[in-house]
C-alpha cells in the first residue's frame, strides 16, 4: 500500500531556541526535528519545506554590512538561495543522522527549489515584508537612492527594507521533488518560501526577483503540485485558537474549512503569524485534503488526527 | 538507447569573467554555460558539478567580518552549503532558461551535496588549502586562541587561513542524485568540491568538519559512484599541456593513463592548477573510463573526442 505523502512546513524559528544562533546551536535543534521526521517516515512518504526569517536575516546583514567592489552583497533572491544551501544541509544531515543512529538508511535530499510568482502580483506594487537590518534615516535615503529600495520606519527602532511578498504560483523544480518522493527519498525543499522569480515578459524565461514568499502559502503550493494527502503547518504552539492568549481562549481541534474561513473573518488569528499558517492550510483543505496545524511536540498524534488542529 | 552518462565539473572561476564578481555578472556567465550543458544533454546524461572558490571566498569575507553575538559568523563548512545554494540555484535557472528559450522542458535540479572524508586522512594534520581573507599577524594570533584556526603567511600579503584538502571517500546523496539522472534530470551536485562531512568515532552519524576537498577529486568519486562513463573537468585552457607557457609547449590530446602518470611524475602539471584536474581525470580513466579535460568551448568536441586532452 502506498504511504500518505505529506507535506511539512516547519516554521522559520524551528531551528533557534532560546535566542541561540550559532551553527552549532541550531545543528542541536535540528537533530531533534530530524529523529521526528526520520520517525514519521515509517508510516509517512515526507517532504520538508522550512522558513528562513532567522537565518536569511543574518545573511543579508553580513552580505551588507561587509560588501566591498571585490566583494559585493548578494541581493536577497540569491540570499534565499544561500540560506536553502545552508538550513537544507543542516536537516538533511539531522534527518539522516537519525537513520544513520538506528542503523536504518534512507535517502535524504535537499533541493534547491524556485518559486514562480506574477510580476502583475499587486503585492510588487505594495512592499509590506521588512528584511534585513536596521538603518538609520540617513543610510536610509542613501539606499533609496542607490538602490532603488523601499525603506519604513519600523516602530521607532530605525528604518528597514520592505519587500512584496507575492502569491506562490507555480514551483519549478517540482518534478524533480515527486521523483525523488516517488523514489523513497524524504525530501527536503521551497526553504523559506523558495527563491522568488518571474517568467520574463518577451521571453518568459525566469528571473530572480526580491521578493519573500510565505512559506507556508509555498509549501501548500508544493503539497498541491505533488499531490499531497496532508499538508502540515508546524508551528510553536500545538493549535490555532479562538481569542488566543485571553481568559476564553479555546483550542480548534477538527473543523471544516466554512468554519475557518469564519473565523479567519473575524479576525482571530495575528498577522504576520498565525494568519498565514491557518489560510494555507485551510487552502490546501478547500481541495478536498487535510490541512493541519501542530507543533513538533504533537505532530506525530496530529497526523493520526488525534491532536492540534485539523481542517477537513 | 540509454545515452553516454557525463559527468561536468565546472571550474570555480568558470563563473566569473573579466574579475565582475556581482551576482548580476556571475548569472550573465552562467547563462552561457547552462546554454552549452542543455545543448548537450540533448545527447548525453549530464551531471555538472562545480567550484566555489572565489564565491565561498566573498561568503567567509562577509560572514567574518559582519560577524556579531546575534548574528554571529557561519562556520566554513556551513559557509560551502550556502555556496552551494547560491552556485547551484544560478546555474539551474541557467540551464532551465537556456531549454525555455527553445520552447522545451527537462528537469534540472540542484542537490546540497556532503561528501564523507576520513578524519584519520593526513590531510588533517597538515592543512594546506588557504581560504578567506588576509589578516594581519596580530589579528592572526588572536584567531588561532579564540578560533582553534591554523594560519600562514601568505606571499607578503598577510596572514591568511589554512585548512585540511582530504581525499573524498563517498557521496552521501549519491542515491538522490542517480534518482534524478535516471529520470531524465540534469543534476548540478557537488558543489565546491561538497559539504565536508566525517563519521563519527561512536555514533558513526555525519559531522560537518572544516575543510576543503578538491572539486576534481569530488566529481571523480560521484562520477565512480554513479557509474558515468566520461568525466570531463571543465577549465580555462582546452588541453593539457607538456612544458605549459615556454616555447616548446606541446598540446596533449589522446593519451593513456601510463603516459599520464609518468607526466605527472616529471612535475609538468602546476600544484593547484592544472595538477589536481589531470590527477581527477586519470584517476577516473584508470577505472577503464573516459576522462577528459577541456574548456568551455571545445567541451563539445571534446566529448565527441575530436578535441581536449583525453585520458583513456
Amino acid at each position: 500500500m502506498n504511504k500518505m505523502r505529506v507535506v511539512i512546513a516547519l516554521g522559520g524559528n524551528a531551528l533557534q531556541q532560546k535566542g541561540e544562533v550559532t551553527a552549532e546551536a541550531q545543528k542541536a535543534v535540528a537533530s531533534k526535528v530530524g529523529a521526528t521526521i526520520a520517525r514519521l517516515s515509517q508510516k509517512y512518504d515526507i517532504i520538508v519545506a522550512h522558513g528562513n526569517g532567522p537565518q536569511v536575516g543574518n545573511i543579508l546583514i553580513h552580505e551588507e554590512t561587509a560588501a566591498t567592489e571585490a566583494a559585493p552583497a548578494m541581493p536577497l533572491e540569491t540570499a534565499v538561495a544561500m540560506s536553502q544551501g545552508q538550513i537544507g544541509y543542516w536537516l538533511a544531515q539531522a534527518i539522516d543522522n537519525a537513520f544513520r543512529k538506528e542503523k536504518r538508511r534512507k535517502k535524504v535530499a535537499s533541493v534547491v527549489t524556485q518559486v514562480v510568482v506574477d510580476h502583475n502580483d499587486p503585492a510588487f506594487k505594495h512592499p509590506s515584508k521588512p528584511i534585513g537590518q536596521f538603518y538609520t534615516a540617513k543610510e536610509a535615503v542613501r539606499l533609496i537612492k542607490s538602490k532603488g529600495w523601499e525603506m519604513r520606519e519600523d516602530a521607532g527602532r530605525g528604518y528597514r527594507r520592505v519587500v512584496p511578498s507575492p502569491q506562490p504560483i507555480d514551483i519549478v523544480e517540482k518534478k524533480s521533488i515527486q521523483t525523488l518522493v516517488e523514489s523513497g527519498a524524504i525530501v527536503i525543499a521551497v526553504g523559506g518560501g523558495g527563491i522568488p522569480v518571474i517568467r520574463t515578459k518577451v521571453l518568459k524565461v525566469l528571473k530572480g526577483v526580491d521578493a519573500v514568499i510565505d512559506k507556508d502559502l509555498a509549501a501548500e503550493r508544493l503539497a498541491e503540485l505533488v499531490k499531497a494527502d496532508i499538508f502540515v503547518s508546524v508551528t510553536g504552539v500545538p493549535n490555532a485558537y479562538l481569542n488566543y492568549g485571553k481568559t476564553d481562549q479555546i483550542s480548534l481541534g477538527v473543523l471544516s474549512v466554512r468554519e475557518v474561513e469564519n473565523y479567519i473573518a473575524e479576525g482571530h488569528f495575528a498577522v504576520g503569524s498565525m494568519l498565514p499558517k491557518v489560510q494555507a492550510v485551510a487552502r490546501f483543505a478547500a481541495k478536498k485534503k487535510v490541512g493541519i496545524i501542530a507543533s513538533p511536540a504533537n505532530l506525530e498524534r496530529a497526523l493520526e488526527r488525534r491532536a492540534g488542529t485539523i481542517i477537513q
